[in-house]
Parts: C-alpha cells; sequence; structure tokens
C-alpha cells in the first residue's frame, strides 16, 4: 500500500498460505495478483518483501533468490537481523538480499488492518553484511526513505543488541510482570498502571517464541542487568536510602522524557 | 465533584497552601469556600478527605480530628496504607479515620482536570485498622459506593502487599527500563513497545519516593521475586528451551487477557 500510493510499484504480488487473507489484500487493492508458490510469486521481480515470523525469513529469502531477477532487491521485516544475515551469508553469498526492521509495531494485525502511512517519520534499520555491495544497500535505504522512513545504517550484530535492550527486554519484562500477580487475585486489584506495564504481554506468543530465541544472549545480557539493577533497587529500598531512591527515579523520569514523545 | 453531583455533600471547603489551586477549584465550583488553615478548614465538618502525598497524611488525619465533629468520617486517598494507619492509631486512637484508596490513576493531575465521574466502576481499597469501629467502616464504604465505585475492604497490610505487586513494583521496573537504555542512544530507537513499557516512570519523583519508602518491605519482596524470574528467563534463553520460554509467555498473555480489559 505504501508503495502504491507512491507510485514506486507497477504490479504487486502476494504470496501466502492463507487463501483468505490473500483475498482481503486483493478485496483491498493491497496486491494485484495472489500466489501459492515461491517460485511463481517471485518470478521476475524487482523486488522481494519477505513478511514471516523471523524463524521463516532466511529460508524463503534463500529460496527467493532463485527465482528473482538477478538485479532484484530482497529484503524483510524481521526483529532480528544477526541470525537471518548470517544464515543467508553462508548459504547464499550472491543472494541480494538486505535485512531491514521497521520499527513500526500495531497492536493490530494482519492487511485488513494494514495503511499505506504505517511507515511515515518512523525508523527503519538496514542491516548490511559484510560483503554487501554498497549500491545493494543504496537501494535498501532508498526504498525505505521512499516510503518516508527514517533509515538509521547498523551492522547485524549491533541492531540486535539495540533491539535487544529497546524491545525484547521490555517485552520479557511484561510478560514476567503479568505472571508474578497471583492467579488468583480478583481484576479489581489491578489499575491503570499495572495494565499499562503489562500491555506488552498480550503479544502472539509464537512471534515473540521466535524472536527470543534468534535473540536470546543479547535478551540474556538486558535480563541480567535489569536483575542486577533490581537487586540494587532492593537494597536501597531496605536501607531506607532516600537520596538513591530519589536519584534514579528522576533519572527514570528524565530518559523517559528524552526518549518517550 | 463527585459528591456534588450525587447530591452527597452541601457544602465544600478546600485547603490547601496553593492559592492559585484553590482559586481554580472554586472558579470550577469545585469547592465552595477556600481556607488555609485546618482548624477553620475542618471545624464542624461531617467529612475529612486527605489527598496529600502519603508522607504527610498520616499527620494531617491527626491534625483533622482534633477539630472535626465527635461523628465525623476521616479518610484519605494515599496509595500506601500500613504505615499510615499504624501511625493514626498509635498516636489518636480515637480518631475517626479509615483509610482509603482509590485506584483511579489518571496521568493529568490537578483539580483543572478533575472529573466527576472518576471513582465509578473503579475499585475503592478501604482497610480498617484491628480496632476500627464497623459503623465507622461502613460510613467509609457508604461514601465510596455512593460515588459509585466497587469497595474492597482489606487489612492495611494486606492492601500494601497488592498494591507493591500490582502498582509499586511495576513503577519501579518503568523506572528501571527507562534507565538501562544508554543515554547516547538516539530517539529513533525506541519503538511503541519501549514507550509503553517505560511510560510509569513519568511520574512525579517525590510523590513516588514518598509510596515507595512507605512500601519499602513489601516492594523489595516483590522486586526479588522479579529478579528471580528473570534470572530464570536468562537461564531458559541461554540454554534454548523453547518450551519452557512458550509456556511462560503462554502464561502472560493468559494473565494479561484475564485482567488487562
Amino acid at each position: 500500500m505504501a508503495l502504491r500510493a507512491r507510485r514506486l510499484a507497477h504490479s504487486i504480488v502476494g504470496l501466502g498460505r492463507n487463501r483468505g487473507r490473500l483475498q482481503v489484500a486483493r478485496d483491498r487493492g493491497i496486491i494485484d495478483q495472489a500466489c501459492g508458490s515461491i517460485d511463481e510469486a517471485v518470478a521476475g521481480a524487482d523486488l522481494v518483501v519477505v513478511a514471516t515470523p523471523v524463524d521463516r525469513i532466511a529460508d524463503l529469502v534463500i529460496a527467493a533468490s532463485a527465482h528473482a531477477a538477478a538485479d532484484a532487491l530482497i529484503t524483510d521485516v524481521g526483529s532480528t537481523k544477526r541470525a537471518i544475515v548470517e544464515r543467508v551469508e553462508g548459504e547464499a553469498p550472491k543472494c541480494p538480499f538486505v535485512g531491514s526492521h521497521p520499527l513500526a509495531g500495531k497492536t493490530s494485525t494482519g492487511c485488513r488492518h494494514a495503511e499505506a502511512d504505517l511507515f511515515a517519520g518512523r525508523t527503519v534499520f538496514v542491516t548490511p553484511g559484510r560483503a554487501t555491495p554498497a549500491e545493494r544497500v543504496a537501494a535498501a535505504c532508498a526504498l525505505w526513505e521512499g516510503l518516508d522512513a527514517r533509515v538509521e545504517l547498523v551492522e547485524p550484530e549491533r541492531h540486535d543488541a539495540i533491539v535487544a535492550t529497546t524491545s525484547h527486554l521490555p517485552h520479557v519484562v511484561a510478560v514476567a510482570l503479568a505472571k508474578i500477580a497471583p492467579s488468583s487475585w480478583p481484576n479489581a486489584y489491578f489499575g491503570s498502571g499495572w495494565r499499562t506495564a503489562t500491555r506488552l504481554a498480550d503479544g502472539d506468543v509464537d512471534m515473540w517464541l521466535a524472536i527470543l530465541r534468534q535473540n536470546r544472549s543479547a535478551v540474556a545480557a538486558a535480563l541480567r542487568e535489569t536483575g542486577e539493577q533490581l537487586e540494587a533497587w532492593c537494597t536501597a529500598l531496605e536501607a531506607d536510602d532516600a537520596e538513591q531512591l530519589a536519584e534514579w527515579l528522576l533519572q527514570g523520569k528524565q530518559q523517559r522524557e528524552r526518549l518517550g514523545s
């Protein structure tokens, strides 16, 4: 939709397993044509965008590269990058792939809720591998900038370390907070603060399982650092160290004010 | 406003240090009269509601009880209860006080943003002490039910253990999440998930410092339990234990679905 609204694509082919969803995409004018096999979908394509759970992306990128035009660009929208880029580089070194990760989540999913301006003003990480040719990196950046997104060019490992802290850690913490409340407690005990802090726990289980597994070492490191911070809070609380507690509350508030808007 | 809209109060007196705010309250018709001293404000009152940071509540309740009518009801809206109830019981055993805590937070504060229906459908904890007469407890319950709130009657210690888990823990965790991101990282690295998970960190520092200090042992216990859960996540991630991770993600999602709406 974003490509079409900006007249950046002539003909758009959708590939998916679920015929009902493909029909919705056709009805909404998101795709011109629906396909059930990757060779048919990708034949002659200038651009291939893989948008599946992260544990399926590398396979599909490699499969697509066997059928796409030699000067095509293949990219993805997965929330992890290192494992995907490493596997594609290892198994298909000539594959015209550049990894992408748009920070453009919504609570609603599926093409029923798709919108042409989803990426406008949002960050998109573009994560070339060591051997990716410069002109291919430029093509990936141009794609996202054409959709009015802001590109952040980072190495795949660096990307995964960033999102471990800014996205995967908050997800695990929201799940832990949700789990920690005794299941015998009634709804009436939980106010709007709890609902805000646990909102992320509502995410799709399989999608998040794949993300956490692919980024498990960076997520574990971020969790360990968080655990150390919570331990320090315990110590300060037990010592009734008002000065320390006030300093941390202020630091958190300032960081939130700096980054939250 | 809630009392007046329901015709439960004839004359409402506001006590505060800030003349500008008292004027706003008068302009909006929230109070009939503004006072600068507690003896004047409380003289002849049937009902006194103390709404200050929690470390000021017990002092004001005790001061009010010296001037209020013998059959008055004094209550509060503080987020902690044990320390307040214990101090009032210890220093003014005849004080007609019953502690309250409405779960009705808003992100905007001050009487400019006050609304008559804030408590409708919300939970209000009412937390009598061991020696509180039954008719006084009934009066406190009737007050909040008259404002269309749902009353949960619990002991002060139990109240503090509940909100340590459902409110104070999520606040500290949001602050810790906000603090953990390196201050050198640009705004562009942070997506909507991070903003949701850290929203609570924006709360007033002094108000939260007083809350955490008054409930420090229960909050420390909840933090320690959270730290143990995060450590278990680390272990499961490092072992790539998909079954365990999926189970926790599902448990968090189910709890969130049960309590989040």
